[in-house]
């Protein structure tokens, strides 16, 4: 069979029936009339997105393609590959095929019936060649940077978007539930990392978390146990992990885990792009004392940022309320990592990447709006003993906020 | 205990212990060499590495940092963090702490002596951000590309690297192996890709498989059967498969595996961040023939290409005779894809990433050297009713080639 005609006749169909659920044009309507606004804003004539998460956002499919977005008429997507994929899973209107990428110019000025005087790309990740060779392309054009845009736009999400994130925070609940039955003593942390990789993706996790970033690789097998939770890495993390090796220094490595020492288990969650991140404390029978009061600890600041978290709340506000109460709890030296090497966030804006607005951090002074989301973790870090913490992802509500990941707050002990 | 003192004194202890290798002082310092050559042949000053791989080869840590690189003196590696664990990982003599990012140029200035006329960065990969800002923090030197240079410098593996991807092909070989125990009917793809996953992990596969490139994405669970092995994709592959979601719509998906399906696995593995690449044809009872046959038809140009792949052997040649073959065949419709989609590749060299030199593809007219290691890989696929394929890693020797994945080449009948 011809695989275009194929595609048109069977795909869609296929994907619905193993549960793919299609972004509706309405919402990628919605999105569009929220960056339209912000063009004309900025004074923008056209905006031409080239990162991934990015496209599927203003388009709904994450085949790899082109879309150019003018301020005052219809996106037009122009698909590399797979073009009759693209078209039966973006409602867009107009999806053409993009080769060789010499067409580009022709292809805007037709579609558009003019060539964009200012145009915005993403400077924050497009290559200094790209770049270069696009202003090249477009001689008589102002190409600016539109990567602050394309993220404002994306901090409040929708209630289709919280409904896949609530998904993700299932699949995450039932594969924490898992855990309890998969750690033993004597299992080595990648051993139960690995099988952890294998109940998420049983379950629909789709296993790569994304970074908007050229060089951050995030990762779910965060498994840490004893003096590996005290060790500081290449992330931005208060703890990293020892890892498999010096080309993958962070994250469960190949020591075996052994009962009464705290083993830490961040294991973000991806469905349909859609990601939550959360961390729960294990223990192969009782944690010590040391560790369980700093996991309590750990809670007690994790439920205050919660009960101050809401529409109007200042980010940066928010992170330094908890050192403070990090400090009156006894752990000034040692929460949020090492001294010297404590980071300056207690939260992360997520969604389809895991550094989107808002960030609760150092020097991020701006209020929490109704439909943010992100993930609040305290953790505390003892050098050459291990390390605990707590994390979930949240939902900034009309009132208040309202937990995504709906895990046992308390210590997994097995 | 202090968090520095106790890296530098137990933790490489304890990664040598859990079997980590760190790259020897000459194997860098041969590196070095060969990169001195490099930018002396193109006039250049000095090389700013920000790439995460490129800074691994040169320095032996995959931590946050910067690499500078005078034509005429020592490296000078800064870090971001974390700083104590670099001077553990590398050999490099000059390790500084690198915070806030304004310091680099007089750190530059006072390590070199002098400010760089001619500064090579990574334009391929570093964002058009960064590369203003590093052009306006030097403002009387010439940012050039170096790309190519630092690509070009690691076609060629020395005896470790080849040791390492050797342990990589060894941990392929036993995850297919343990694959005919997992492999069962009525299981999704899904399912058999995460436990593939979890017995990878287990015998140390790093689980993360990199590509030099702002929005590729790679990964393992690439398990295609019936029809799904049809489906193209984003990926630059004969056949994506349908995958979990339109935001991640490649390799396995949850459809059910049946009986007498072809069953397509493509399993990179990574070692110490060297990678492996390779693939092999499941099925549950007998393959029906028309997919045996094709299988052997894959499997008659994968020897071919052996046969002739030798130093000296040009790299376009072989991927032109591989077409000829496919059509004699008579697979001329479908041999590396779908008519309209196929690929123009039918090798890819391979190490750090999964995209290095040589490309045995369309256009990549140059020869064969002694020391290159590339995957070879045929496919052919039947849209609507799916795709069969052959794959190994191979070192190209003095007289021919040396396959690195010495896994059983039959049906994996199960």
């Amino acid at each position: 069979m011809n695989h275009a005609e194929w595609v048109r006749t069977e795909l869609s169909e296929i994907g619905r029936s193993l549960g793919f659920v299609y972004t509706p044009a309405k919402e990628i309507e919605e999105r569009h009339r929220k960056l339209r606004k912000q063009m004309e804003a900025e004074g923008l004539d056209a905006f031409l997105a080239h990162q991934k998460m990015g496209r599927f956002y203003l388009s709904g499919t994450a085949q790899d393609a082109l879309l150019f977005v003018p301020v005052d008429g219809k996106p037009l997507l122009m698909v590399k590959r797979e073009l009759e994929r693209a078209r039966t899973e973006s409602p867009l209107e107009h999806v053409v095929g993009l080769k060789p990428l010499r067409e580009l110019p022709s292809l805007v000025a037709e579609h558009a019936g003019k060539v964009p005087r200012v145009l915005a790309v993403e400077m924050d990740i497009l290559p200094a060649k790209e770049y270069l060779r696009l202003q090249s392309t477009f001689p008589n054009s102002k190409v600016v940077d539109g990567s602050g845009m394309i993220r404002e736009i994306r901090k409040i999400k929708s209630p289709f978007e919280v409904d896949l994130m609530r998904k993700a925070g299932d699949i995450a609940n039932r594969v924490y539930q898992e855990g309890r039955n998969i750690l033993r003593e004597g299992m080595t942390e990648i051993e139960f990392g690995g099988l952890l990789v294998a109940a998420a993706k049983k379950l629909g996790d789709e296993g790569l978390l994304r970074v908007r970033s050229f060089t951050y690789e995030a990762y779910s097998w965060h498994v840490l146990s004893g003096a590996n939770g005290g060790i500081v890495s290449q992330s931005d993390s208060p703890m990293g992990g020892l890892g498999l090796s010096p080309a993958f220094p962070v994250g469960a490595s190949r020591k075996v885990m052994k009962a009464r020492e705290p083993i830490l288990l961040d294991f973000g969650i991806c469905y349909h792009g859609y990601q939550c991140d959360e961390t729960r404390m294990f223990s192969i029978g009782t944690m010590p004392p040391k560790f369980a009061d700093a996991y309590k600890a750990c809670r007690e600041i994790h439920d205050a940022v919660l009960t101050d978290a809401r529409p109007g709340a200042d980010c940066e506000a928010l992170f330094l309320k908890t050192l403070e109460l990090g400090k009156n709890l006894g752990y000034g030296d040692s929460y949020l990592g090492p001294p010297g090497l404590q980071t300056k966030f207690i939260g992360h804006g997520i969604g389809l990447e895991l550094n989107e607005f808002p960030f609760l951090a150092q020097g991020q002074s701006y209020p929490l709006e109704e439909g943010m989301t992100f993930a609040v973790e305290p953790k505390i870090v003892f050098p050459g003993e291990g390390s605990v913490g707590i994390e979930n992802t949240v939902l900034v509500t009309s009132q208040g906020c309202e937990i995504l990941t709906p895990i046992d707050m308390e210590i997994f002990e097995v």
